[in-house]
């Protein structure tokens, strides 16, 4: 099987075995797992933060993210095209007391300051008004397929928030792919938020995993948050180890965003594929089949059945990601898989 | 002063303020008040529901109607231009961990069928969604106008929300201004939703409160939600004697509508002034100043200093609304004051 | 019907009726009332406070109190025995995410510092404990029969507070009662908390309402919290009114304390009562049925009959409190009444 | 070191490495991790329920079953001296609205009967009480010293939640080990509540995990829970596979029992110790430094300086907790570095 439903079904790497085999181990809930403390450490560094921390899950990354910086009942504007809205079962609101303000994504990702600006009230001791106290980012962004925002937009966001006393947190689940696509050290793009969130188990191929960076004192509050939540893990160098390799290997990622291009422009070859090679920027291929004799259904269960795992993505897009497990070679299994469903191509 | 900024600001009447005083009175937090009662029972009947309940306020009427409808993580349908959505302070997020999504207003305050369907994910087995447990309407829609919205249209919103398992709540805080408009029975209205909240201090005159109405059940629990937030009030009969006479009164709120056409009418006939009077409803008349001299906080004041008083609802929008202690003499000289404004005119 | 099954029970005065049907009114959702204005300015100038905000009741007052001195996840020392927890829903967990963490009351009322200090956890950096934020103290203590905290430990209990860094809010729902007893300005009483709600609407006798006051800074976030959860009311000048004339009559409350003497001590003379008038501080009478033919309930039941209203209040204790509605002679007839059921006594 | 401070010390075992190394994966998150699936199966047969859930804490596996026993604004019954109630961070009241009620724990660990009784309001219609919706216990019983709750206790419990209509959720972070001590299946100690949880990574000596079980529904409803509180994660069959491994080890916990016992026996013979070897039924020793040159503090220093970790457990009581990583040889040691330790005494 052929698996481009998404990067984070990756298979642990040999070296991460390795690692994990070799790890020193402590119990992290007491602060002593050393593995967890170098990982945390080089996390920082890379991104260029005080302070980082290991979770479970970008999805808890994100919400001890909002709860540290967001108070109860003030609310934080994201991207309605954004994982963190449509993904993340409405945490922040259950569990931070934080109101979601959805503010539309352009097709580029980008949440327009017009936009942003329409989110705070006129006058802010109404108090029939929530308050912001955060926006969030997300880049690359998903939904929007892959995209990278601008250096100069999120300056531009960064320099509004700070002017607007709010704070900015970069949903940076793919935040190596935005830096790989503009060729800049990671730091160049987390300059520009408060905290920042990276998943280690999508194209960096770990197993398990997330991280948040921020200040020292952000990062103090975060861990309060994700005991709370029970994101405390015991002898999580095992996890960690595996997340330090991945962040050894980082120029592989250039591979998943040539194939992913190698995908979009070989789908743009085949009658029935609606798709713009274009407009991929990353690891993450959207199309359509505008072939009348399939729905997305009926496309993606005949896909499969020759090998091909493919997924919806909102609005009947399909979405192909490329990750550590996808060679030059699957594209091309790939590509032919497609071309024979759409030529065997009865109505399913 | 000519108060147009809202309906809020009604004194209670010589035949409200008779009815306090011969009130008799209990402790209504013990159930023991007879006016209350009465007052609640009278809603329901004539809402067409089995029960009502006394709250404070609007704000709080809608929130206790959301924590009784919605539990904990589920998301609710609501207006984007909805006064739930902007005005009630995240009150669903944080006191009942409930999320909200905004949906489109159409410009005559409908929340179209298809958006609410984009609404319920197609998976509803996937955890990363929240999931709906209700729909908010808001009729008369304030924001858009006061207009009112169609009964063909509350029908196919009540037979999609119990085709899809949810509830729908009617933010009915002028709903009476509805059955006005439509010279139905507000129980027309009504029936089809699970619960209406109506406020008895708007159109109605009343000093203070807001009713809630619906099954017998849903007020027993709606009940216990008050009690949390702090809305049983001890000799609240004092309060729902002035609201018993303002159900009595219903029919005056034609003169109010008759006003706000007036108003319209004579303000589309003066320059420098963009109004529809086509499009006023009920109570509310929406305008905006295209004298460019002005923008709507200097003409605001300007009209102030003269004895207008008017208020900005969204968009640079000025809203003026109609109500029992505003007179068709007061509306000659409303738009007296404006032309004057507007001849003075020099730029503020 | 003679009521002794609390002071909420109060009918308003002639006084009051008049004050309200004169009260001058506007919006006060707007801030625009004057009688409300009057009413929050005179609340916080006798308690030596800065700013005062009115309430629909105490339970409200409570919460929004609790909602602005305590941060989501933080817990407050509050007295096992205390109304704020065991009577008012749950609400500051719901609606601020704050735990109550119940420390033990002493039978006069107070909390021991000794466990108080139990609450703080000896290493605050350790993230699996909930932090404390906030003390709670009730004056005078409502299920210990109403005891008035002594100065000296309120004075404790302050320093304490503000050694370990966390606020003091004080539910002085009958704090005029406390300063009576103790022929001290209330502000005497309030110096020792940051913030103090008290009643309107118990023994000073008026309809609705109660008072939080603080800094101002405490006000201005306690309003917003107010609005949030639906406490803001519109001509609530009507309400403010009947308190204002409260205040005027503050000395009233030493016929109340005189009449719960008196009732205690004529119940310590009658077989079958077990009560202790030396523990009669103010308003409030505990006594016990130890006639072995009654329960509590069918005592209260027989008593009902004869008319006279009482309640149990916890632990099987039947609670009397004298207010502005029972005179001398109410408590003799309550008496007599008393006595008689005892001699009917038949097993019930 | 010899590590005592806790059983979450323990290092993963050869057999659990090599179980990692050649786990089957997959991404859990969809569903898709065999090995997760079969610890799931594995777990809840173990225990007798239908369903079985993998978390990362022990704290969210409680949190979830919390979050989805319980309604928001009901309240859990919980032990005074509870790890759910002292350890968790507030989370049930943050994250679900929930309001912790302790209940005294006894010196045998159980909540009294008439203790809980107490927790149901007389009146459940009476809206000022939050109502019961969940007893939790705790088996066995980490702070009064890993004791285990009798079996007709804990039938007693179960049928007093079902006659009052609540259920029980058992916090079985160390249930193996009250298993081992009664010497009967651990599904004998789980019918007796709705749901169990339970750590791999305590006496199990898994490195990362615990596992919550009961019905499908509830399962299933819990699995939102994780999702919400970030608590998926990717190729989770590697925690997996150690906790299998775990499963099939469970007689080892006799050694750890036994161990426990040498260590109370011995230290009873040391002047300066208080402890009851009587006390000790599973892996946990509680005693006291009576040798007054000491605090618990200046003691566990010294012993530290020594190579022997210990930890406080509240109220000054030490901690001495026996695992996977603690050999009989270990505790001969201990013990010599604690007569040492009192040999040596000079006030610290």
């Amino acid at each position: 099987m052929i698996e481009l439903r998404s990067d984070t079904f990756t298979l642990p790497t040999p070296a991460m075995m390795r690692a994990m085999n070799e790890a020193r181990l402590g119990d992290d809930v007491y602060g002593e797992d050393p593995t967890v403390l170098e990982l945390e450490e080089r996390a920082a560094e890379l991104l260029g933060k005080q302070a980082g921390l290991l979770l479970p899950s970008g999805t808890m990354a994100n919400l001890v993210s909002i709860m540290t910086h967001a108070p109860r009942g003030s609310k934080m504007l994201v991207g309605a095209e954004s994982d963190i809205y449509i993904y993340e079962a409405a945490g922040a609101t259950v569990c931070a007391g934080v109101m979601y303000e959805p503010v539309p994504n352009q097709d580029d990702g980008r949440l327009l300051l017009s936009d942003l600006r329409r989110g705070f009230p006129d006058d802010p001791d109404d108090e029939q008004f929530a308050l912001p106290s955060l926006i969030c980012l997300e880049n690359t962004q998903n939904r929007c397929g892959g995209v990278v925002l601008p250096q100069t937009y999120l300056k531009e966001v960064w320099e509004f928030a700070h002017e607007h006393e709010v704070a900015v947190h970069l949903d940076g689940a793919r935040v190596f792919n935005a830096a790989t696509a503009l060729r800049l050290p990671v730091s160049e793009i987390a300059q520009y938020a408060d905290s920042v969130q990276f998943c280690l188990s999508k194209g960096l191929g770990a197993p398990i995993g997330s991280m948040v960076v921020g200040t020292a004192e952000f990062i103090t509050e975060a861990r309060r948050a994700r005991k709370m939540l029970g994101g405390g893990m015991r002898q999580a160098g095992l996890i960690a180890a595996a997340g330090l390799v991945a962040l050894d290997d980082l120029h592989r990622l250039q591979d998943d965003h040539a194939n992913a291009l190698r995908l979009a422009e070989g789908l743009a070859g085949i009658d029935g594929i609606d798709v713009d090679p274009g407009a991929v920027q990353t690891n993450i291929v959207m199309f359509r089949v505008s072939d009348p004799r399939f729905t997305w259904q009926t496309f993606v269960e005949a896909a499969g059945q020759h090998g091909l795992a493919l997924a919806e993505l909102g609005h009947g897009r399909l979405r192909a990601v490329t990750h550590n497990g996808v060679t030059e070679a699957d594209i091309d299994r790939a590509l032919s898989i497609v071309r024979r469903v759409l030529a065997d191509g009865r109505e399913h």
